[in-house]
């Protein structure tokens, strides 16, 4: 199953997608499962996705005003980098860096990612993101999968020079409008093996990323046991796994996003992220 | 004006101190303004304090069950130490290094501190909680403290070694019951000026840490003003300021938690907060 979370006339829904479609789920549903998040607590996908096709509106995905998958989550954790860069053979550091991320950064597939005149150094980050569906404290690495409810894609838009203010990246992870997620929730079965996808970013078109998640340092396996040992994880809860080498910053000469660039995120079996960089406001 | 959040019968409530009782506030109300945060964002905390004063039950703070001061907040932001020690006159760094805690991690005055199995290294961190009453994005240092609703002493409790096992500390800042924060919130009007306030932390009543929040490298002024620039600050969003010298891991031999221990948070002018520790379940 696919699932959008999206806009019609300022009123947020959700609903399946068939085809080049998105059915609302009904609004006789949604008191119960008012938006996602809720109807992935209430493992409730299937019955949102059958009662939203047989009697949801049907609206176009090609005119649709997207919102982030999970607009809401309770919780949004990131990790550094994360991918072993070619030809590297030193190993893996011990544990992942995690940063958090506020909800209020998010927006979804086609909204526009957000400069600000507080920076000039505004860069890209193509990420795997695993939507936690069964609670858990403690998982194990074997389990950690089974409490997966999908996957989608990510860009965790950095404001570059304020990741690097301090020691701690909270600053330039949390301007609003820069943590791009979507455009759907593609459930973990539709996906198969997390770690065995293609992943790509572009910038107008020109490849500056590209990896496979073979080649994460912590797989999403590894992150789902390390942090449901200090946290305890929700239906809805976001990981953001980390990006393959090839941001912004790091290339020679450094590539910044500037107005009207489109950035892309495109990940195996998981779909297309597109979003155009606005002007700061 | 004092207001405290607290349980009786396993149902939330929140209302304002008058010596020794506090004074619920009362259900007909509580549908517009459900919680502390709710009230604050409000700005009905007059219209509360003398709605309970006058018609709310009373209950005697001796046997209360406290929450932490905003169990809910949308943002919890937190400074890395921030306080200038003895003799040191070396500048202070450009900028706060900010992480964040999440909700989950707080408990109220008298609750109990949880150690861990996965960490033989629980630290207290005395500081000073601002909470955001007025919303606002941009923040002048000027107009900064218009923006607080209250303060609030936290014991910002770490699992040492988890803040250090990458350069994030967000792993070690997040574990359950870890995150003290009361026994009240002390509305800005009665605390005056943050940043002429004595600060310690007794661990079973030995001083462990002793200083005055004129010594912050960066006062809750200049902490409001850097981190509007990024992110908006919303009603109930608390800053943690960041601890003074003294906490376990830096003594000389270190000193960390054990079950039993009573750590104690007391702020001029902001209270006392006192809490336990507790074995490791």
């Amino acid at each position: 199953m696919k699932f959008a979370s999206f806009i019609v006339d300022d009123v947020a829904h959700y609903g399946p997608v068939s085809g080049e479609m998105v059915h609302v789920v009904p609004e006789r549903l949604r008191a119960q499962f008012p938006d996602l998040k809720s109807a992935i607590a209430g493992q409730a996908l299937e019955q949102m996705e059958a009662a939203a096709l047989r009697e949801g509106t049907p609206y176009p995905l090609a005119s649709l005003q997207y919102a982030p998958v999970i607009p809401n989550p309770g919780k949004i954790i990131c990790v550094g980098l994360n991918y072993r860069a070619h030809g590297d053979e030193s190993g893996r550091p011990n544990y992942p860096a995690l940063f958090v991320r506020f909800a209020d950064t998010q927006i979804g597939h086609g909204e526009n990612l957000a400069m600000s005149t507080e920076s000039g150094m505004f860069d890209f980050e193509g990420e795997l993101a695993a939507v936690i569906g069964t609670p858990g404290h403690g998982i194990t690495a074997e389990a950690a999968l089974d409490h997966v409810a999908g996957y989608a894609c990510y860009n965790d838009a950095t404001m570059r020079d304020w990741q690097h203010h301090s020691t701690q990246y909270t600053a330039g992870k949390n301007f609003p409008g820069t943590g791009a997620f979507g455009p759907f929730l593609v459930t973990a079965d539709e996906v198969g093996d997390p770690s065995q996808l293609a992943i790509a970013t572009r910038v107008d078109g020109a490849m500056m990323q590209s990896a496979s998640t073979v080649d994460m340092l912590f797989s999403v396996r590894d992150i789902i046991a390390y942090v449901s040992r200090f946290t305890p994880l929700a239906a809805g809860d976001v990981l953001v796994t980390g990006t393959p080498a090839g941001a912004g910053a790091g290339r020679k000469p450094p590539v910044f996003l500037t107005a009207g660039m489109v950035v892309e995120v495109e990940i195996e079996r998981v779909g297309l992220l597109r979003n155009r960089v606005a002007a700061a406001r």
